[in-house]
């Protein structure tokens, strides 16, 4: 079968691959209803994750069970599955926390960028739906997997309650979705920081009720002219930098949480400044398993329409391109026929 | 009147100093019942804080109204008051979220190891007793004022819950107090780190279950044995120090908050360390003012003795004692007869 492997940096090819096959019990192997590209995919594409081998890429993920290992018993073939981009067992203590995404037994999902993917450790990692889905939801459930899930978290870590107001750095689709979450949540008042006219426009359609265009101290300064010079009570962080990260610390009035999605890189924090500011922080990789129940359902009951993130749909051949639109931000997240 | 003045590292001094007045309409000139010296009273004592001009110390405070300024309302002479290190206006919207240590007009309070001492925003800051409490009272009363608010905050900071588990890290009064903190909210197991007999003996008294005697990653395997792996569900960081922010932070399960409220003194923190580690952490000067009803009920109903920190107990004339007994780790902390 075809499927996407990284090369290097800049260099992501659709490729022959080898279908993938049972390797534990607790596999199970999925064909997908469509898959999607990452911004996250986008660190090493970019160059700014070393590339020591070829990378099979992929890790959102939606579709039918084809195959599953002896052990499986909570998923059967035919059914059709959401699963989250960390692969977690969902009963050890870390899960039972609902910090799936820490569990003692994580792997994080690859190679599905292709139209068949191995999904380890199948009962504690995908949901079944009681029936198939209908086809206009399949966006709206992929983005399930990881980029509504981590929005999710985001807006979870950061504590965002009823008529508080949250603000959201990142207009990539991580910081759309953080919107819809807090939107979701019960914010009254969602400020997003974006400088891009599409991006401002889905924003406003997922809640923000505020968009920020500048960045920096100037954002900073921004959000504290629209909070009376108190801050938000919650600041969802979705980028990752240095300059992202103190921007949300600094958004935050005292007391309140940044909740942390972006991958950092080069991210550095003193504690003398987190200490004065008294701004609390919680983040990493989103613990989407324990949010998938409710997610799904607030997809199949059409309360929320996340698939809006996906703004450029190609065909798994063309996944260069998807890539590339990513990465010149010409697109918010490509989705891929596979 | 005498008071103590800090004028360069180990050099501390009772000395004559000018009586306190009213500066400003919100302002309480109270008589200190008795006063104490801080932890946090050695940075600049040991030389780590700069000292540009000669200090008057002291910051932990309990006593009689002696006058008040012509803006004061909720506290008259002869009302015996305890206030926090931390003047707030109890009134922004800062301190309506409970972080009264962030007020828009937050001052620090100085002076207080002498017989008395100028409370400015008197209303915001002190909370009056209904009468005179009974003397052996004192010292758990002067310790509400900050050592166990600080300890409460680290502990709340840290969201410790019924039932948890909750590690200490420091075991100078304030991780003390933190212990006391948590058996208070309900911790099912408190793991006090400390290699001192005697604040080992102290900690359990005041509920630690086990007692880590071990240091940095050693103490960090040492908590994760105790707790089959999986790290403490609340870690309070007492001490400030960059090594001490990272045990905690490596002592704590993913998803867990640690509550640091040891000044920092060179602690940076690498942000993707913070992403995998999955920890969060909220810190800061602890917000006394919002537990201090609380905790004054808890002291008068006798339900907890947080004053037993005393370990030491001198003429304020005898200050540099004081001191230097804490520095040298001879005395948990001090009390000053004023």
């Amino acid at each position: 079968m075809k499927g996407t492997v990284l090369y290097g940096p800049g260099d992501v090819r659709c490729v022959d691959v080898r279908e993938p096959k049972i390797l534990k019990p607790t596999d199970a192997i999925i064909r997908l209803a469509a898959s999607c590209v990452c911004g996250s995919d986008l660190w090493p594409y970019r160059g700014l994750n070393q590339i020591k081998e070829p990378m099979a890429m992929g890790h959102e993920y939606c579709g039918i069970v084809e195959e599953v290992g002896s052990e499986v018993t909570t998923v059967k073939p035919g059914q059709f599955v959401v699963g989250s981009f960390c692969l977690s067992d969902n009963s050890c203590p870390h899960c039972q926390f609902g910090f799936q995404s820490s569990c003692v037994q994580r792997e994080f999902m690859s190679g599905a960028q292709a139209p068949m993917a191995r999904v380890a450790l199948a009962d504690g990692t995908l949901v079944a739906l009681a029936g198939k889905p209908s086809p206009d939801l399949i966006p709206h459930l992929l983005a399930v997997s990881d980029v509504l899930g981590t929005g999710w978290y985001a807006a979870d870590a950061a504590r965002v309650l009823p008529g508080s107001t949250a603000a959201v750095v990142g207009d990539g689709a991580v910081g759309l979705m953080g919107v819809l979450a807090a939107k979701q949540m019960g914010a009254g008042r969602i400020i997003a920081m974006s400088r891009h006219k599409k991006r401002q426009a889905l924003a406003l359609e997922f809640g923000a009720t505020d968009i920020v265009s500048e960045r920096g101290d100037a954002g900073v300064a921004r959000i504290k002219e629209l909070t009376s010079g108190i801050g938000a009570d919650a600041v969802l962080e979705c980028v990752g930098t240095d300059e992202s990260m103190h921007q949300a610390l600094k958004s935050a009035r005292p007391g309140a949480m940044v909740g942390f999605v972006g991958v950092p890189h080069g991210v550095q924090l003193d504690g003398e400044f987190m200490f004065y500011t008294q701004v609390g922080m919680l983040g990493g990789p989103a613990p989407v398993r324990r949010f998938l129940p409710h997610l799904i359902d607030l997809v199949l009951q059409r309360k929320i329409s996340p698939g809006k993130v996906f703004d450029l749909e190609l065909p798994l051949s063309d996944i260069a391109e998807g890539y590339k639109a990513m990465d010149e931000r010409r697109a918010i997240k490509a989705m891929l026929r596979v």
